[in-house]
């Protein structure tokens, strides 16, 4: 091969395993692990992640009470049964201390309502006849039977969610339970999407010849946010560098990662790679199909992730260099890869990592249609992407292959 | 057992299986099934589940277009290399109809570009060197090579995503690729969720004797919203009949179903009971621990169900007779229950369902603390429930059970 001569269009001189990008793209993304934690209400707290260990206020329960409406009792006036005992009151569940418990005395008590002091047992109502101001207990209790007794569920300082606790909402459930008016949380790292390229338009316009609908906001948008991201702001640039830099600012002032489509590799209007090189911003070819293309950068403090334009290109990007950086900063978990059996032969290019689009049903894999980054409806109908490495030419069917869940 | 005589407090007279409650409310929920579509913006469907088929408006490619950055030509003009052939022109990405192409010429041309008329293959930039208005190329291209011929991902009506597609990333990417402005989507069933007692404080408040805070609300909240709910209202009521019913006129005005907590059992105070039952709400045991108070009423034309207020009955009621209702309704795929191998014995109580806290690490499931309705945190700390048929009294360990995940 020998390097075209005119001005940006050649390969760059940097090329790149993506091993190593990954690991120069984490220490770019690095900040994002580091994002103070954020308070919220346990109610928006639904799939967030704790940021520190979280411990009990209080006992809970938070008071010793019946676990059955029924009578409260000692258990001693139960020797011998059936017996008749007088009636004390009403003990209701809410708030209010009973007074103590006279010995040989039974008093109606509701579910969760305080046990008097004194009585050690509740008779369910069913074990029970009322006549007048006399009760008649038909069974014998044990004492402590149907008495939830303070902290037995948890006590005051007992560790009840570690840091790093994606909550569900049986978790938000104890949360709300222990009467916490916050919870915090890992912060969600702030996202904005550029994408780049004049040739894109927005849905809903038509299209003149030569012109696509511009898809690769849609898809970094909907990306980021399922994997941790705060998605602050979406927006298509031109291929004019003032105005690719205008909208640049305007994202650093409000994001802590900025992503952009397009304008990185070896077009003659390369706008993103026109307005960042000259900033410091590095533009390499990885060894990788598709999404050969890469660059990143630092923009006014903010770290910029540049992937390449095609849709695929970019979907597959962001998942391969994206994606871990984006949930371990947001401390969500990394997705599993497993190794499956390929159900057909699958050839690959000496030198480059592949990431082919393929089905799964859990146990073998089959490719999708075939590696060109045009491709956007068979990454859909994908859900995973087969890892080839990059030495790798051949596999035969049956091998087994490292899968990265789409 | 000798029912009591006092007014609310009797066992009902109707008692029901776990099927059974389940089969009773599924045909009381089933208008959740066909709440009519609605229409969402590619970016705000990520999770929801499409409406109806959806096929492709457009041919994609939606125009013939180059694969790489280089040179168009006709391939019969590289039969012998290397050859020099005249340049003709730049065609970028972007609008317009490039001029036809002149046999025995090259155009450069960007990734993405409309291919000129006539030219039918590109070399990329990398096998070229430019010299004044002329360019050499180094290596042989096939008719077709780095093309993307129009159509060749999708054709204008094929079928993109079948209703019912839980809309991912991919999915709404290949949508923003055809142009969709909106998606019909599964509508998500409006829930409202009414807790009731008295002894409920919310959280922030200071503790009297005998209260507790209202974990119902969030509890129930933050489950509907994980299955396809879109929460509308969490409104707590005291025991006033009046004040309830007032609360769930307004419920019953903006929500498509409604749940409420406690007041269902057999206590003096059973606000949802009293309330509902003589507007011709049932109210059952069913064979279950925990949750055996269960309570189904229409009020304003909405269905209600009634959950007992034992914080854990609450999430269990709700994991058993309203997550499965709910998802159908929202189109969310029901999940699966696996049969793991106990890891102890386990006895249950003969005539009743359980539905014991466990956790799971994938091979073996182990009950975490006791059968308590109260135990909170024990929920919190489970990640399935085991469900032990309603005759069986013993497991032993290495037994298989069904589980729930939580």
């Amino acid at each position: 091969m020998t390097p075209g001569k005119t001005g940006n269009t050649g390969r760059p001189s940097t090329a790149r395993s993506v091993e190593e990008h990954c690991a120069h793209v984490e220490r770019l993304l690095d900040p994002l692990s580091s994002l103070p934690p954020v308070d919220v209400s346990p109610e928006a707290a639904l799939g967030r992640v704790t940021a520190a260990d979280i411990s009990s206020p209080v006992d809970l329960p938070l008071f010793r009470n019946s676990q059955m409406d029924g009578y409260a009792v000692d258990a001693a006036s139960l020797d011998t049964i059936p017996v008749t005992l007088p009636t004390r009151g009403v003990v209701a569940a809410g708030p209010g201390t009973p007074p103590p418990h006279e010995p040989g005395t039974a008093v109606r008590i509701m579910t969760g309502a305080v046990i008097p002091d004194g009585a050690d047992a509740v008779v369910p109502v069913e074990d029970t006849v009322v006549d007048g101001d006399y009760v008649t207990i038909s069974r014998r209790r044990r004492t402590g039977e149907y008495v939830r007794e303070r902290g037995t569920d948890v006590t005051k300082g007992t560790l009840l969610l570690p840091a790093g606790t994606v909550l569900t909402p049986r978790h938000i459930a104890l949360l709300a339970a222990v009467g916490s008016q916050t919870v915090s949380v890992r912060a969600l790292p702030r996202v904005a999407v550029v994408t780049t390229g004049t040739e894109l338009v927005p849905a809903g316009r038509s299209l003149r010849p030569g012109e696509i609908y511009d898809s690769n906001g849609t898809a970094l948008s909907v990306s980021a946010t399922a994997n941790g991201g705060n998605v602050v702001s979406v927006i298509h640039s031109d291929d004019d560098s003032a105005t690719f830099r205008a909208i640049l600012t305007r994202a650093a002032a409000i994001a802590d990662v900025i992503f952009t489509s397009g304008g990185v590799s070896m077009g003659d209007f390369e706008v993103v790679k026109e307005t960042l090189a000259p900033l410091g911003g590095e533009f390499v070819h990885v060894g990788m199909q598709p999404g050969g293309p890469q660059g990143t950068a630092v923009f006014d403090g903010v770290p910029v992730l540049n992937f390449p334009g095609n849709p695929v290109s970019t979907l597959v990007s962001f998942e391969v260099f994206a994606r871990p950086v984006l949930r371990r900063a947001a401390g969500l978990p990394s997705l599993e890869q497993p190794r499956l059996a390929l159900a057909t032969d699958v050839t690959s290019v000496a030198g480059k990592r592949q990431f082919l689009r393929a089905r799964t049903t859990g146990e073998t894999v089959e490719p999708v249609a075939g590696p060109g980054s045009h491709l956007v409806a068979a990454m859909a109908w994908s859900n995973v992407l087969i890892d080839i490495p990059a030495d790798v030419e051949f596999l035969a069917a049956g091998e087994l292959v490292e899968v990265w869940p789409l």
